[in-house]
């Protein structure tokens, strides 16, 4: 399964694909898609989307996963990342591809073990999961950690769902 | 000039389409486009590019504008709004319209000429703006004061530019 990780912010949105077979994972590629702060806002919106739509018709992921945003900060930075993240939620579902969503402490457990780990001991977690990776930047790291996340939670729901069948074919 | 005026929201993103030939205002189209709450967010953001995208191709407007979002309230409907709002802003630039963007107390002063004017006044006025239109909801209506607004300012900005350019020509 392949599976696609971003992290949105009007500026940088990372991203990362992995490939996920069983508890295995591998790492295909990363990096970031970047607005020019010189554009509109609307242009802006329009780089993002070509380069997220451009990653998806190189890399072909089956599933995407997007961090949630926290909420509680500046309410001006909360409506700018608004409005990146409707563009990389959009754009996999434009693709007909799931698009799950995780709260970032269910991320950092995911990779690292606890929800209150610090940028660096995710980013370095994200290396050691992900052998022979070069990650080309934190907000590719990020998105790389939305997509082993997404691994491990859609791994179980698989093992879950093929159980129930089991348990459902033998009654 | 036909403008495209757009008041977005992730249940109803209101649209309003309007001529305007120097003074003249002329309705042409109003409406929303929803977005079912039973889906997935990402499918929902879908649901309000596909209405936005058919809007423009169906009265191929050649200006856009877009209410500006107040961020003073809830932070979690802001993320939600700012979500929408991506979607709204997107739509026309990837048609390569020009977007504009207007503060709601702008819009208010340019459609009745107050800058804390209730719904209902603005309603009542974008009726005797737009002769004969017949609003479909508060959504529409709202878009429509911004297709006003659009219009009220954007002819100034061409009428400023025509008088530079005759006072260039003239020196």
């Amino acid at each position: 399964m392949r599976l696609l990780g971003l992290d949105p912010g009007l500026q940088h949105t990372g991203w990362g694909v992995i490939e996920a077979e069983g508890n295995r994972l591998r790492h295909l590629a990363n990096g970031a898609v970047s607005s020019d702060p010189s554009l509109s806002l609307a242009e802006r919106l329009v780089q993002l989307y070509d380069g997220i739509d451009k990653v998806i018709g190189d890399w072909q992921p089956q599933e995407a996963a997007v961090e949630e945003t926290f909420v509680n900060k500046n309410p001006v930075s909360t409506l700018k990342l608004g409005q990146a993240r409707g563009i990389a939620l959009l754009v996999p579902s434009m693709h007909n591809l799931l698009v799950e969503e995780y709260a970032p402490n269910k991320i950092k457990k995911s990779v690292v073990g606890a929800g209150h780990a610090g940028k660096e001991q995710i980013h370095a977690m994200v290396g050691m999961l992900l052998p022979g990776c070069k990650i080309a930047n934190e907000h590719a790291a990020d998105a790389l950690a939305v997509a082993i996340c997404h691994a491990h939670y859609a791994g179980s729901r698989r093992h879950l769902g093929k159980a129930v069948t089991m348990a459902g074919g033998s009654s």
